[in-house]
């Protein structure tokens, strides 16, 4: 049977189960960020994808829930307005599940999680040198939910990319090379390996597709 | 050779190449609205994620470019307040394909997909029968970057599922019916059938691991 649902009839736990189920697959950020005192800190998030490129927006959804990681990310970027998105790929997965435990203060999810930091270039907040890329960001604007619930929109100032990934002359990312992973619904996760190709047609082109017998 | 790039150096067309290329998988959100004849408007975007629930917020990245379709949503956007996003799965891939092409005015993309419509539950805007969840919004806020960019905000407040992919009484979607596919770079897409796990650990559990010889 279809179903059917009016979402403030829900709890928003419920609303929660819904959203993360359906809109899959989601790109994957582990955050870093450092605090006054230059300890980093570094979290993963799905509430995450690009949005503009002039200028080059990236948005970021906080909820902070009971970890200490995800309240630091948010706390971090609030105090110091910078950040750095260190993208995920299969060899970097196990590592960022690490950076996603509840470490007490003091312990480094970077260090646990085996991952090395370079310093950035242009803001003050080291990327993962084992991530594929990683886009260095300052906050645009914050915008509140209610104490728990925050979004925030970074402009991309500056763009790293691990040894054999991507061409400096064209620009161009090896699709052989680079071997994303996506965000699904509970402990899933995906390869993209299964590919298929579509290209966007001309109007006509369709047309003349159309008439054809 | 590990390649590091100011964003500043860069024209807004390199910068989009790079952050398509890497920002990956992407979900994809086939989205209707209405204008204020009551013509309905489909068109693809995959600068689209869920943010929070609660408020169940959803963003969508609206780059106008050339294409009337995308003008289209955002001008509807802008004069209803409301939008159905229609979530993509692979059986609804090719159909999504020819929701992109730019046809000219009073042709319609839905028809021309060969898709069905069904009237909103909450929203005056209808959604796609085919698709695998509708979510009905209605705007919060629009944020403007010039005259050619723009994110605008949702909120989520009814949800649609087709018939198979959702158990009403536990909120559960099923793992086997519903075949999402990810939006990678230029024509490449994926569907999610790599999967694996990974359990996110308690610091307690992590400790025991480690400490095991």
């Amino acid at each position: 049977m279809p179903v059917s649902l009016s979402f403030a009839d829900l709890a928003p736990r419920d609303r929660y189960k819904l959203l993360v189920a359906t809109v899959v697959p989601r790109p994957i950020a582990l955050v870093t960020t450092v605090d006054r005192d230059g300890v980093v800190n570094a979290a993963p998030f799905s509430f995450f994808n690009v949005f503009s490129e002039d200028p080059a927006i990236v948005v970021l959804g906080l909820q902070h829930k009971e970890e200490r990681a995800l309240k630091d990310t948010t706390r971090n970027i609030a105090e110091t307005g910078t950040f750095v998105i260190n993208l995920v790929d299969e060899a970097l997965a196990e590592a960022m599940n690490i950076c996603a435990i509840d470490f007490p203060p003091g312990v480094s999810e970077v260090e646990s999680a085996g991952l090395t930091l370079r310093a950035g270039t242009e803001v003050a907040v080291p990327h993962i040198l084992e991530a594929p890329f990683a886009l260095e960001c300052r906050r645009t604007v914050g915008l509140s939910f209610g104490p728990e619930r925050e979004i925030v929109l970074g402009e991309v100032v500056h763009f790293h990319a691990r040894d054999g990934l991507l061409d400096e002359t064209t620009l161009r990312v090896s699709e052989e090379a680079y071997r994303p992973v996506g965000r699904l619904f509970a402990n899933a996760y995906s390869r993209q390996s299964d590919r298929f190709d579509m290209v966007k047609e001309s109007h006509a082109d369709w047309e003349a597709r159309q008439a054809k017998p």
